[in-house]
């Protein structure tokens, strides 16, 4: 398959890593909204293009890794370019999923292309086992842990606060709750019993350490609901310890029968890198949506449209004898 | 759904309490055969039938639940039964599945019907494990451990031995192998590193232990490429401690990326009952083929076709939105 990606950031270099990794993907082409001149890919011999060139250069690949931010960019492009092509993307604001949903479903639809949303781990295989798990063990509790690992969320909200250089943000779930519930109890648990939020920050000279500790501690939705601990170092710590983007988690379904016997499933990812990850799964993803466009689908799908044997490059006979 | 099942042993006895969990869900009928008047069934008003009444009564359910031994029950009986109805079995010889496929296929395309077939945690959600493993880490090593949980056909094997009354392997997963494989080395390991047997055995009046110690220990294929340990217990102990069937296990995928970042996925059940929580899983696929089924589609399935929102009795947009 033919790839082209829109966005040449941390997840757009995950998807040329990622593409690596899979013998029948290409990367054929770099899309970026700067000066495509300042723009230098890895891959050799790719060329990149401006955003405005997506229409033209469309018949050029089979599908188009949208890799910009769920804030701004995806609510925009992902409707926009499915207009010319099959896209995949990684939107991961939840509440608006419904409303990006429509969007795409309603330009896919009308322009015969296959987009799939909400690609990666969380939402995504996440996701897959939340649904697995609740199908299964419909009389169950579930639990979503978080990292250890970086939440770019909220990193860039303490970076947003006066005063501050960088920030690194990293969520460890807690470990006796984590316990608890892998040993098969069904704690009523409250996002401060879960996860503790650990902050390293770097001021800008002559900026008050408790002041901003403060307001970091302090700050509604993202802090102040847990118990936050805030470290500030310099930046040559910073840039020796908090450059790498680890992240991971669990999503637990935990099912009593009628006959009292107790069903733990657990999903448990470790990631050194969130971005090259996610990546892979897009990749995965992206060879089912060809697929799907190849049948003559079109509109939005999401993770739980796709018939797993979509995602290889084999024959069903194949997956049956070598995965079944 | 209205379910029908064929035998009444634990698998059976499984769906049975699945089906009590599942609102949409309910048991019609129960087919075997044995002399329908020797079946009781637990739930109450369910209708006992001779298996040869099958094709008379299939009008009366959706789908019909396989509940008969991988050896020779469903080979025969899932490719006989397909051609009244939409089945679902939990046939799990890995080695022979493509040609029970081969089998069941012909005879539901022929008769408009859909068959799912190897249906339960493994094959199953094992086995969708190590498919999206592979998808979304190309580059990188499996890993499946059984246990700790007690198999069916080392039990079986132990209990064939002349002079043994009674007997029950637990499959032990070796914590060494199993902590590196979490800690994302990737060992070459041989089936002696990764499993030893625990075995209880029971025997007749009388015979010589060390004997029956002797034959277990050496028995090819079962046995002799592990180190086993052998404990001989009474009959009283035996019904005590040894009548729960707990099984679980974990299936692992660990990749490594070009630029040298490593995951970790880890799909890990902890079971009480491997029967019920089997019958579960099927339960939640017997939804999927029941609506492949409406849909119009035929043939044969296993969970690798099954898109995951068929797995429950939601509409699309609710799945989005609470799930993903």
């Amino acid at each position: 398959m033919k790839i082209g990606i829109v966005g040449y950031g941390n997840i757009g270099r995950g998807i040329e890593a990622a593409i690596k990794q899979n013998k029948d993907a290409e990367l054929v082409a770099v899309f970026t909204r700067r000066d495509p001149a300042t723009v230098k890919v890895a891959t050799k011999g790719v060329p990149v293009y401006s955003v405005n060139e997506i229409e033209k250069k469309a018949k050029d690949f089979d599908i188009l890794v949208m890799c910009g931010g769920s804030r701004s960019d995806l609510p925009k492009q992902t409707p926009e370019y499915v207009k010319y092509c099959n896209v995949i993307d990684t939107f991961d604001t939840h509440p608006k999923i419904p409303e990006h949903f429509a969007n795409v479903d309603k330009a896919a639809t009308a322009s015969n292309h296959v987009a799939l949303i909400s690609c990666g781990w969380d939402p995504g295989l996440f996701s897959l086992n939340r649904l697995i798990g609740s199908a299964v063990l419909p009389n169950g509790v579930d639990y979503t842990f978080w990292g250890k690992g970086v939440s770019e969320g909220h990193s860039d909200a303490i970076r947003r606060i006066k005063g501050v250089k960088d920030a690194k943000e990293y969520t460890i779930p807690v470990d006796k709750a984590l316990k608890a519930v892998r040993a098969g109890e069904t704690p009523e648990l409250t996002v401060r019993d879960k996860h503790v939020r650990d902050c390293y920050v770097v001021l800008e000279e002559g900026v008050n350490e408790s002041a901003v500790e403060h307001e970091i501690k302090t700050m509604p939705d993202y802090f102040a609901d847990y118990d936050t601990m805030v470290h500030f170092i310099s930046q040559e710590e910073f840039d020796k310890n908090h450059k790498a983007m680890p992240h991971g988690g669990s999503v637990f379904r935990t099912g009593v029968s009628d006959n009292n016997n107790k069903s733990i499933i657990e999903f448990n990812l470790k990631l050194d890198s969130n971005p090259e990850f996610t990546a892979s799964v897009v990749i995965a993803y992206a060879r089912a949506v060809c697929r799907m466009a190849k049948e003559g689908q079109k509109g939005c799908k999401t993770i739980f449209d796709v018939p797993p044997a979509y995602l290889l490059d084999m024959t069903s006979e194949e997956i049956r004898k070598q995965l079944l």
